[in-house]
């Protein structure tokens, strides 16, 4: 990743997301949809602000209300209230950028995964040799299909960029294909905007038309190439699981680079915020949501979903555990199958091992916490919290009803249900006294017997 | 898929499933192998129903008890004692096509993902152009091996099919090979039949002779192509293995085309019947076994195990939810982790996120099922019910035993054993009562240590 | 696999394990990275000893103690204090193997899948035509890129080996490459070593150059060829991983070709040691760890995690069954859903279906273990066992607090604690008595909905 930086020149970023997305079969906008728990926008917009940009404009359009509700607070948004084409779009940012004296990237809602790296190579360009009119991001997809075609020199200057229908054979035969992607000055944007025309088959205002225009006034454009899955777009449900994937093979390549075994890699997913410790082994199967941290020398055993919690060096996670928002486990803790942790301390060393829910409480360090124990938190309309001090012992199958506090060295009878504080260095039992009755199940057998047989 | 509807001529199919499958290492027979939960036999029942198919003959031999009792009541079955080749095993079928007149498809039990749509184009070739004495389907694997080949001109007039092991090297340099499936009148099929003789090697009645037989009658036979995997048999377990893979690529990539969300949909499995809304979500590794439906906008997280249960829009499953026979999850209810349904209403907005096992129940609307709850539904002889009605709170580790009913807004305690019926909006507690010894930990803990050093 | 035999001549072998593999950014030495559950060093010494070899000797170095406890008892080591080359790695190991006649096999650490079989071609190389010096084993990789090639004629006899950087424009266009494996007789490889010089840029003494000093004694050295997947060598976890991924590959082609479904064999670990039946099914995301055996008949639901367990024919496991070491399945017994077992009989068609946790048990066959079942085996010092008799039946959510024995026949009532024996064909009950607060939840719920208005 590339160091946040004050650029040279003020930059400002256009991202399209009027489009309605069809394809998607879906109520959810599609730049909404996420990847690696992330909306494709916002993946946009963090790469924008990793480059330093000053201003970022979303051009919104169909269910515009979901869009400015995801962006608000970090870009504004400018209507295209109908869809005449990307240049309209791109007209449409305009009133949003009045005043703005910079340079402008032109950037795809449902291209997400576009790298500052290459924004930053773009925007050098624009003041490099020649200093361009407009930058275009150009590549080479295996299939170039129906991709309009750039057909440009040796050293990427422009000759004239072409529509895949307008194309002749010759042009098809280029294989530098336009991903739509620009970097062009503030100052030339609006103005070559204003001279586009919308006289074509589909009456649209077309953005490309800009390099032509400035073409026209005797200034060159220029394009710069980057590798063609860099520019994939997302149309359906099916490419944004392909670019799921990517995005996933990426992130798992680099967390074993940097010291993590992952015994198989393809059965681990990432969110985009995890971070992973060195000498951290991971069995198949494990999900890491949103925000979760995970320290040196962690082992997580496989089927455990994870999100929004903190794990420190030395423990050890799972199998089937779940971790929730505000699980903190410390150093060396143990987390079994079958635990499910909320807004909750397990303290240095101590233990849940088994068939647990342990939420908005607080374990002390050393503790044990038997089997089946319950944090009976919520009483339907209120949320209570359970501590349990340090070395404390809950036994199997216990329920803790919070509010309520296990002193430090106390101990809990298995079974018990816990109602009121329990003293450090105490023993509670809180359960009935055992009651035998000889013979009765043999009695009760001929009876279910025969009843069974008359049914 | 295609409609069903009334075919033209009557239609009837011959299914060979003699065949021993030692390969498969079973004492399953091979075509009672599923494949997405349904025996591959019975894929290719479906499809010949859809055609319309008025006939069904089942040719049986090895275990064929077995696949009786699969087809019973849904086909016809006709012996073959002894393994005499193709031909010979196609024969068997006349007795149980007595009397029809019509056209007949020749289907392998082991070749079972052959699509409706494929089967017609054989049956109208049948009565397209110079009405060809048969219609055999044809192929082009990547590999054509040691397939036999289909000698034919462009239109598909066959010339000759040869074996492999008998073709010169021209003909094995052809890359049509033959499928072994066949489209033929009911009146010339066991008419050629009954000179195909078996003067080879294996001293086998091969089917394809009826193509050669009819040629010498001067009656041409037609080929028709379709795509390599189609016609994939299954020999072994991997095999079996992967038809699997690629019927779930298929659905995978139609659940998604549909509207659905899978983050990693090679981790997701279907069964032949699953139902998928619009905008459902599916996290990584998901198992929807036969006779689940799902309704839109529902999420479904990671390591989810559902099989016959109906899930109503909005409501929330897993991670961990284990959904079996009978679960019927209402409108915007949620089921969470480690939890087991079994024959239970979950009512519309009810709450089971946590460690329970909810059967033979009815839960009501907005009710709030505790942690750690289980209803005790069986005695080791009989199963019985548990309702808890609309809104009721059942605390945390709690037994309920069946049969009972809890009221609405009743309040169950926390670790209660609730054994007899509990009055709407009234609060049951059965636990016992809480007792502290002080200082008892801290001596336990004394004696223990020495204990242990001692040993 | 071949047959462990008494070879023809002595066996040893040499081991180079000095490395540091500061790729693996990782406190473990390389070599002890494990693939399929077994350090990568430890799959090298088991292929070694199924040749009979008498002699292993690992050169140590780097983390040396690591490695060292690792081999204890059935390896020597030697050690390589500085880093000097392969030629001085394998030149520490003379002291280890004095008075040792016989031949050497020269192995790596860090290349851990190379099969007996090759190896034992490489020793009958040595014995074969010419009796050759050295023999070299050769590889042809997809990709040439750097490795040091091997120049030979068709019949395999060398005239010399060029390290890459070294290697003409027409020596690089060879394909044959060096794995760096060779077989010499002992007497040959520490007398060519003795003159093996670092007269070349790094300054190291290369095992290589000892087929140049045969070659200048008039003693021809020979190289075999094996696929080049066999001697992928691990620098990194995602080497790591991807030489894991191949292991697993392949026994799961062995799994399903002896017999075993895997519905989706892409989602099932196996173990160095598991050991599986026929007509087992496995669905999707089972994990084996170490010292598995399941026999015939078995099913084993998704989501389950076993490891040194035992399961008996007919056994239904999972889903999401947690066996840990010591769990022993009998015939026909089942183990359900979020349930653990660890040190624990189940026996003959016993079942513990749901929710439980079964340590330090013995469970009589056709026993019933209800829902929410704990063992409590544990006072945090010692464990205690329990015993479960035949046919007895635990009522749900108990808890038995060990050491405790339920008699045959014998009834637990749902939600007890069970802390004294219950005598066979008896009832026991430990819970509290039920009571009810006729409208206390109404109440409440006015009180709790007041004071939640007010926050």
């Amino acid at each position: 990743m590339i160091e946040q930086t004050k650029p040279a020149r003020p930059i400002a970023a256009i991202v399209l997301a009027a489009g309605r997305g069809t394809r998607m079969k879906s109520e959810l906008h599609k730049v909404l949809h996420p990847i690696a728990g992330k909306p494709m926008l916002l993946h946009l917009l963090d790469s924008v602000e990793v480059l330093g940009a000053e201003r970022q404009v979303v051009v919104v359009g169909d269910r515009r209300e979901q869009v400015e509700a995801a962006v608000a607070g970090r870009a504004d948004t400018a209507q295209q209230a109908k869809q005449l084409g990307t240049g309209h779009a791109v007209a449409q940012a305009e009133a949003a950028l009045a005043g703005f004296a910079g340079d402008v990237l032109i950037l795809y809602g449902d291209v997400p995964l576009v790298r500052p790296e290459t924004m930053r190579r773009m925007l050098d360009r624009l003041h490099g040799p020649d200093a361009p009119a407009c930058v275009v991001l150009g590549f080479r997809p295996d299939d170039p299909g129906a991709y309009g075609r750039v057909i440009a020199d040796a050293d990427g200057r422009i000759d004239r960029m072409v529509e895949f229908k307008d194309a002749s054979a010759q042009e098809r035969a280029v294989t530098l294909c336009n991903s739509g992607l620009m970097a062009v000055r503030a100052e030339d944007l609006f103005a070559l905007l204003s001279r586009v025309g919308n006289d074509n088959a589909a009456g649209e205002y077309y953005l490309p038309d800009i390099v032509m225009l400035a073409g026209q006034d005797g200034r060159a454009s220029a394009v710069i190439e980057t590798a063609a899955d860099e520019v994939d777009g997302v149309n359906s449900r099916g490419e944004l699981a392909r670019l799921e994937a990517k995005w996933q093979a990426a992130r798992r390549a680099r967390a074993m680079a940097d010291g993590a075994t992952l015994i198989a890699p393809e059965t681990v997913w990432f969110s985009h915020d995890t971070v992973l410790g060195r000498d951290v082994t991971v069995e198949p199967n494990v999900w890491f949501g949103p925000g979760v941290s995970v320290a040196d020398d962690v082992v997580i055993h496989g089927f455990s979903h994870l999100e929004g919690c903190s794990i420190a060096s030395g423990a050890e996670i799972g199998p089937y555990a779940r971790l929730r928002p505000g699980a903190d486990i410390r150093e060396g803790a143990k987390v079994g199958n079958f635990v499910e942790l909320k807004k909750a301390v397990l303290g240095a060393g101590a233990k849940a091992n088994h068939l647990s829910y342990i939420g908005d409480a607080e374990v002390g360090s050393g503790a044990n916490i038997g089997a089946g124990t319950i944090t009976c938190n919520y009483d339907g309309y209120l949320k209570y919290r359970t501590v349990i001090g340090e070395g404390a012992f809950v036994g199997s199958n216990s329920a803790l009803v919070a509010p309520v506090t296990i002193g430090a060295g106390a101990i809990v009878g298995a079974g018990s249900v816990v109602t009121a504080d329990v003293p450090s260095d105490s023993l509670a039992l809180a359960r009935g006294r055992q009651e035998v009755r000889e013979g009765w199940a043999a009695r009760f057998r001929s009876v279910m017997k025969a009843r069974k047989a008359a049914k």
